[in-house]
């Protein structure tokens, strides 16, 4: 089962978390620098398939356009990877264990698991920087640890972020305050969708800003605090508004109305009803769909994904009617 | 089963039929006029419950509250009789025939059909009245017909009225154009619920304004002729509708949506609601619920009536809640 379609730890609030280790190879130039002749002798050493035991080869530029986008909405590879023109990945069936090759390093591994549990994400990064390991020299530098294309990511080349659920924070009108105090101690926290703090889906990715000078440990830590503490201000934001009781549960259980009944759905109102209705179902406020098919929704809903599962070039009110024909497909089975 | 939940002919547009012939018994005062007594007497006519076959005699002083404003909102009985301290009702099992007893006139004969069916329920007032005729003397003069308390009901005593379903007419801003015509041929046409051109819930009821030199045939062609009319212009106007197609079904759906997963609703917001998902269960666009259950929800979410069914006194937020609950349940079952 593909792991978005998951829960994990903390799944009221926590979406996911991720480890991003990036990595570059002794000897090569970095992928900005290297010439299409030298990128191709990178994706070489890896095609064999038989470097991180379970990840498939993919090159980028043999799968077709909807393939690629969806990957970039699953958050599986970046939306940079795509200008490569020698760029491809290692992914296994799961979905959540993936190495992006000449991205913005030549190795960048990411591994994803739902709901918080940075540890079981980093394990999984751990085992496949292992493997790659045995096979290649990386650039390192005992000064300033990995050698990466870009400072922030010297020293570990660790990023560790997490997906946080946050619709209670901003129904309270507190999200703008929050995330101001988290930027201010060394870790990004930005709308995962949309800009600033009116994230499309209530949606954001808090992660640590730089990785010299701290240990793979540490970093951890430091997320997993705030993490932490975002958690908790969310679900007393949750109380406060249960305890207004009947009109805030109206307004989610008619935003579900709306999610499983439109004949169209843009995709902005999507992610809004979407929003609404994951906090209603793990408030235990909606009942007629469980935390899974939230995820589900969420997934296959978004513009590439959704025309990749319908099979169907579609645009504009075509794909809204379509996007409203999934969510009720799913809601009912 | 009652016939309020039932469908007949041209169920599309038209809810229910009508016919009321008002009568008074020859050697009684008219009802304003007569002492408690008198009007005593008159209900010991019909307490042996043998005058008419299948209807019962209840006196309305025995109802409690609910009960009574509860067949007020069915149409069975009229608020104006609530006011009398000696008025009772014949009333049979399926609700659709009714007899009223010291209301503005001695007898009030009513029948109710579902649908478009003024010949039929024409049928059984007559037979009514045949019964109660062998039983009592009208008041009855050659030369004005059936003498009655109020001059526009001299003659045949009749009333044919038509209950329609015009939401496609007001959405597409014909429906005061349509009534102003209407009222211009010497027939009625009102609003059910609520004032003018803005009933609640699109319900329009159509009937004779007077019966003095006119056959009970002539009255009932009159409105047969015009709510044939309306019936067509109404359904015109359904499929003007329908060309816009999405964005008509996508509202369509919405309010289904909203009318079966709401928390709570207010009766006005309710029959707004009603109006619409019957419209688009008449037009083939929900499928979720039957035009039968369309019909139960009108009827039950009315104040009294949903208190009456959901047997608790219930005011403000409550009554809300209990209507969008008893909603749910229909929709469901």
């Amino acid at each position: 089962m593909s792991w978005y379609f998951e829960n994990g730890p903390e799944s009221d609030v926590v979406v996911s978390s991720r480890i991003r280790f990036a990595r570059n190879i002794h000897g090569h130039k970095f992928t900005g620098s290297a010439d299409e002749e030298e990128l191709k002798e990178i994706l070489k050493i890896f095609k064999t398939n038989k470097v991180v035991s379970g990840l498939k080869f993919i090159q980028l530029s043999d799968l077709d356009d909807l393939m690629r986008m969806s990957l970039v909405e699953k958050h599986i590879i970046s939306r940079d990877v795509l200008r490569q023109k020698n760029a491809a990945m290692l992914l296994n069936a799961d979905e959540d264990s993936c190495v992006m090759l000449n991205e913005e390093d030549h190795i960048r591994i990411q591994t994803m698991t739902p709901g918080f549990d940075l540890d079981k994400a980093y394990k999984e990064a751990k085992k496949i920087d292992d493997q790659i390991a045995e096979k290649v020299e990386y650039s390192f530098s005992d000064l300033y640890g990995y050698l990466t294309m870009c400072p922030t990511n010297l020293g570990t080349g660790m990023r560790a972020s997490v997906m946080l659920h946050l619709p209670a924070l901003r129904m309270t009108g507190q999200i703008g305050k929050v995330i101001d105090v988290v930027n201010k101690i060394n870790l990004n926290v930005r709308g995962v969708y949309g800009e600033g703090t009116d994230a499309i889906g209530d949606m954001y990715q808090v992660s640590n800003k730089v990785s010299l000078g701290l240990t793979d440990e540490e970093i951890i830590n430091n997320v997993t605090t705030i993490v932490n503490k975002l958690i908790a201000q969310e679900r007393n934001a949750r109380e406060y508004l249960r305890s207004k009781e009947v009109e805030f549960e109206d307004r989610i259980c008619r935003d579900f109305g709306t999610l499983s009944c439109a004949r169209k759905l843009s995709y902005k109102e999507s992610e809004q009803l979407i929003s609404i209705v994951r906090l209603g179902v793990h408030m235990g406020l909606i009942k007629d769909i469980d935390a899974k098919k939230v995820n589900e929704i969420s997934v296959v809903t978004k513009p590439a994904t959704l025309q990749k599962f319908s099979k169907e070039t579609l645009e504009g009110t075509e794909l809204e009617i379509k996007r409203a024909e999934m969510i009720k497909k799913i809601i009912k089975k």
